[in-house]
């Protein structure tokens, strides 16, 4: 097989990239791992979070009504996980048939479920989900295979009850206590979020404030916003281990003074960053290289390997 | 007396401009009509119908609460007007209270609450609103005195149900019925807002659409948008009269086919623009000039008199 571009991953950065080429009359081959997911999964954690997140800003809203002269009937205000969830799923299908069905319109794009990987500056070997390896060759490719969760490296994250973000966007109900580690971009959402779900929420941060590359200012702002919430933030910790206990779990870690501490908790969501999506993707067969925070690039977006 | 500079009008033009002028060591006198309306009173229009907006966005999202997943318990939800005002009411005061004491605490700032005319390019006379007339000398003056509705000239305008949008932030009730005449920001949004908090909207507009200044695609979404509100949208009409109506009114015009028609309505909003404040403020007596969009100015807003 013999394509003009080669475009691996069919998130928000390859999908439009692939759409543009073919459109614009080359032949493209477009990869995208996550056929069971829906079609071409433009979505891994962004838009679902939103979804969550309007529904917990709105329930706030509504807990609020009063105060801006709104009369609600008395009684309490609740949460129907499952019509969330659903709502979600029937978002994410929507966009996601969407988005396929737009593909397919493109004579010269063809998708394929399932895996490439570079064997050289101009070869790639696909693995379909359902199929044969085969190989291809093209002129030029884009690496768009985003980035997957960083796991940190202390006993106990492979229990069954410490969750990546993207499995927590899956769970089948509020968590009654929740431990967030990392109070980065994702790790002070999903605590936002489902505190006003009424999860108690402990949020604990490596570093001395939250949210790292935001302005210090906003960030110390944010932090007191959240603890009114009623977040418990721990900053300056060290997570040394999470155990089983019960049907939940502890995070032992020591604290900013170096005492040891834990937090119990029914899920631990792991918030620690993100890595690129590189394994088994094989840029070592060509000149491009990467490291911890990405694909290196030029300005212009290409690696070593001008083609790529 | 003798000031470096003669600011005239307190609102969010003037008031920022004399605080900045003063601070840095300049004697600066502030003139601003309304003090009966709660000090520096830097707010006639957007603020309070941001307020009122908030409730009514607020009450919308209550009511589409299940849609997101919520529970609310039965039972009608409802407007306590009163409550609104109220809090419209106490956000001013604090505001207004606020930007006097800042003000306050500026040695070379003076702020005087009445009327101010220029005599000359340089001379004003003060007229406090308890006390006698002044003239004063300035080196440099700002006219800040922003705009007052503009009102169409038909029979019936003086009508006390009909209203300006700064009068209809002040109602004691939501009208069962509302005429909206303009629709421009200021009519688009209060029709929205009064629709949002239950009355039957009519919104009257002269021109093929609503919105004149706005991007035609952005001003056609919103009016589909605010037709399924129930807002019944007429555009191209003429606006012939208003009439009384048992407590109410007719708003008698001819629509785009040029029919008759009328719109009952129990309060009629004019919202047909609004013309520069300058009546009084004696610009000719400088070479300071206007029109009807506003003072003439230059690219670093020099009037035709270059201290104005």
């Amino acid at each position: 097989m013999k394509v003009d571009d080669l475009v691996i991953g069919g998130g928000p950065g390859g999908t439009p990239a692939a759409m543009a080429l073919a459109t614009a009359g080359r032949s493209v081959l477009l990869v995208e791992t996550r056929a069971g997911r829906g079609g071409t999964c433009l979505f891994e954690g962004c838009i679902p979070s939103k979804i969550l997140r309007e529904s917990a800003r709105r329930l706030q809203d509504v807990r609020r009504a009063q105060e801006f002269g709104l009369q609600v009937p008395a009684g309490e205000i609740g949460v129907d996980w499952g019509a969330i969830m659903k709502r979600k799923a029937s978002i994410l299908r929507g966009r996601a048939d969407g988005a396929l069905q737009r593909a397919r319109q493109i004579p010269t794009l063809t998708v394929q479920f399932g895996s490439a990987a570079l064997l050289g500056p101009r070869r790639a070997r696909i693995t379909p989900r359902d199929g044969a390896p085969e190989e291809v060759e093209f002129g030029s490719a884009i690496i768009a295979t985003g980035s997957v969760p960083n796991l940190l490296p202390v006993t106990g994250v492979g229990l069954p009850q410490v969750l990546t973000s993207e499995q927590m966007l899956e769970i089948d109900r509020v968590p009654k206590r929740l431990a967030v580690i990392g109070a980065g971009p994702i790790g002070v959402e999903m605590a936002q979020i489902f505190a006003a779900f009424g999860s108690r929420v402990t949020l604990l941060e490596a570093g001395p404030r939250i949210l790292a590359p935001v302005d210090e200012e906003i960030a110390i702002a944010l932090q007191e916003h959240i603890r009114r919430q009623g977040i418990a933030l721990e900053l300056g910790v060290q997570v040394a281990a999470i155990a089983r206990d019960g049907d939940g779990v502890r995070v032992k870690y020591r604290d900013a003074a170096g005492a040891r501490r834990e937090a119990q908790a029914e899920l631990v969501l792991e918030a620690t960053g993100r890595r690129p999506n590189v394994d088994g993707l094989g840029p070592a067969h060509t000149a491009g290289r990467h490291d911890p925070r990405g694909v290196k690039a030029d300005t212009r977006l290409a690696t070593g390997e001008p083609c790529i």
